[in-house]
């Protein structure tokens, strides 16, 4: 009997982080990092986990997204879908009366996302290897054959995606050995939160250097006098030899951005991240112009390879972060690979929150092995929390990351921290009321 | 007592429109018109209406959204909201946790349109005013105030807006004396959809310039043969003085954009709608700049101001087309309208759907009476179908939108409607299988 989809399970789960204000930012002063986690499983029994990161209210949205989504995975044969996951994601991307509610953007692409993640996920485990590996060993072609080019033909074609494919073959077999052997550079956000004081952003920063970093990471944004006493704090904290980058959370309309991190510039920022909308390419590439030799980077936010193209195309950032939930999943994502090679710019992926860590650095390793060939001004985001809900979590040593080497994308989640932390009828939070907000789910 | 808003109310209301192949384009050839309907109450026993427009899979969502989004609203005091929409959106836009889902895009942002869009459906009641009227008699600092100018200011700062919105003031009185006597002018798209045969489409073009139209529109992208030949139909059907705008409905990439346009030119055709992805600024200037003197349009998928504002920062387009329901609400479409008078180019609102009409009709007069003084270039789109379910239905005599004279912003339907069209549950679906597709809600 074919083997097919024979559900997908969701389920609404968040962690009561704004208690002690981890991951608070200019944007977001209180936030509950959640997910809607889907599990696809196989009349053969098999599993693919997936998740989209939220940060608490809406959650609820997003799970109602992959829900909607899901009978388009249901009853496909899964030999078909792990041989081409592509399909899919243009399928669900592509489905002419959702698409109204998008298109490619919000919670129906995440929700696309979250599936073809899963999809990706029960294809390494079937394979018997970490996704990471399983993308490193696809020919030229197969990549190629994974993204949609639809929208991206006057950036990149599929003949010069294969040619700098190719280019990069020679030397895949020695960058595999070099990721095991020496794992991918992380960087630390740890310190930076603006929910932090002084004496802990010290305290962290220190850390951070003597645990190996070599680039730590500070929210700004929230008021400039804190932000220029915070930035000398982390500055003699780490000395002139650690980069240290900070990151607006799109506080700053483009004028703003541009005067306030003048003010910055004496504490040699190394790169300036979400310094205003995350739509506002033009105001990308102003901020840019105007903060040179300050890098730009952005991405968490970044809907789509449609917009990724036109930051690179109007030289608006130099550092690329691709999320692993926020586009159509792996093969979106290997779209925005390819862009930023083509480009050359280096890819610094954005991760924290819950999984954003453990699934985006397949991508970073795949990229070094078989893309980019690099890991020259390239890092992962690394936040030091919520890794213990991970079946497989993402493993930092010396400010490193380690290559993964059990099958799958690492997104599965203990079932004992599903039940806990399940929204709103989990233990958890029948004790603990819901962070501070004007709304409530 | 304080008045206070009670309750808000969402249906998922659905029209089986694909049957007929009404509103068939390259990207949609199915669509179900539909709406994530919405009724705010208050503690007296007023109403305002709003909804949202979507075309079939998916509703369910949106309907989710919008029901996460409503604690916002209710509690709220009624005075305060109708006062000052503007905090509202706002908040809603602004929520720390829900902007995760964005920001500013897809299902939460058009939820928190909804939402506006019935405080000021609300709000012009109370006033005994149609919407139209009751922002063409607030001063131009009003007006200012009820925008959010925070990634806006690189384009049009504050005293800008004031400044074109004082220059508008002296003639307000005397166009909406021309507004009320002669209405405002319409086109059609009732005669170009792609599933319609070429003997109706000839008869629906001469139809149309027989009822006063002087601009009508097709779809075009689905076969290149066929449309050369439906635009020589429709253009030896209307003759040379009538304008024939085409709509690809973004199922091109820039290069076939241009290549396809180029075999239409012959033609004449006045502006080419949607060539690619809404998202693709850099793509949309490099069209224009390509077909030049054929007009580049869109809008109806572009998803908030700060994209409108690149749009017209990078020259890509010659028409912007505001849509209802897709941005924040009648906040976000005031920023709009005033970036396109800003710099000058005319605004053509999209409409047809369901209560897209309705609806933008108010948005169009407003600019007519109180902002962009002017009706040339300018139509707003006209589909002749689903009217009949508006307790205050659009109103189009001679090619031109007579002016609403009801209270409120005309999105009412009619509740024998929404008891029939409801989703699944209501008669009209329970005899009635949804339309063709991959995904079933």
């Amino acid at each position: 009997m074919t083997e097919r989809i024979s559900s997908v399970t969701t389920v609404d789960v968040r962690f009561p982080t704004s208690r002690h204000r981890d991951g608070s930012d200019a944007m977001n002063p209180f936030p509950d990092y959640s997910a809607a986690y889907l599990v696809l499983r196989t009349t053969s029994g098999a599993e693919g986990h997936g998740l989209v990161f939220t940060v608490g209210r809406g959650t609820e949205i997003q799970v109602a997204a992959v829900r909607s989504l899901a009978p388009m995975v249901v009853g496909q044969p899964v030999d078909e879908l792990v041989a081409d996951p592509g399909a899919l994601a243009r399928r669900l991307v592509g489905d002419s009366q959702i698409r109204w509610l998008g298109p490619a953007k919000g919670v129906v692409h995440m929700a696309a996302g979250g599936l073809v993640n899963a999809v990706w996920d029960l294809a390494a485990r079937r394979a018997g290897k970490p996704l990471w590996k399983l993308l490193a060993d696809l020919t030229p072609e197969q990549i190629v054959a994974q993204v949609d080019f639809h929208y991206l033909r006057d950036a990149l074609t599929e003949g010069e995606a294969l040619a700098l494919l190719r280019r990069a073959e020679p030397g895949r077999a020695q960058r595999e050995r070099l990721l095991r052997a020496e794992g991918y550079p992380a960087y630390t956000t740890t310190p930076g939160w603006l929910g932090y004081d002084d004496e802990k952003l010290a305290r962290l920063c220190a850390e951070a250097v003597a645990d190996g970093y070599r680039l730590i990471k500070l929210k700004v944004g929230g008021n400039l006098a804190d932000d220029v006493r915070r930035m000398g704090i982390a500055r003699r904290a780490v000395g002139p030899g650690v980069r240290i980058a900070v990151d607006a959370n799109q506080i700053w309309g483009v004028p703003e951005a541009i005067r306030w991190m003048g003010e910055l510039a004496e504490f040699d920022p190394y790169w300036i991240e979400e310094p205003t909308s995350p739509d506002d390419v033009l105001g990308h590439a102003a901020v840019r112009k105007a903060l040179a030799p300050v890098r730009v980077a952005t991405g968490e936010h970044v809907h789509n390879a449609v917009m990724f193209k036109q930051l690179l195309q109007a030289d608006a950032v130099d550092v690329v972060q691709i999320d692993a939930c926020r586009v159509a999943g792996v093969n979106e994502n290997l779209a925005i690979l390819l862009l930023a090679a083509r480009f050359g710019v280096p890819v610094c992926p954005h991760a924290g929150g819950v999984g954003l860590c453990e699934l985006v650095q397949h991508l970073a390793m795949f990229d070094l092995v078989a893309v980019s060939g690099s890991t020259e001004d390239r890092a992962i985001e690394y936040v030091d929390h919520l890794h213990e809900h991970f079946v497989d979590p993402a493993r930092v040593r010396g400010g490193r990351y380690l290559a993964p080497t059990a099958p799958g994308m690492s997104a599965e989640i203990h079932a004992a921290s599903l039940a806990d932390h399940r929204y709103p009828d989990g233990p958890r939070w029948a004790t603990t009321p819901a962070a501070a907000g004007t709304a409530s789910a």
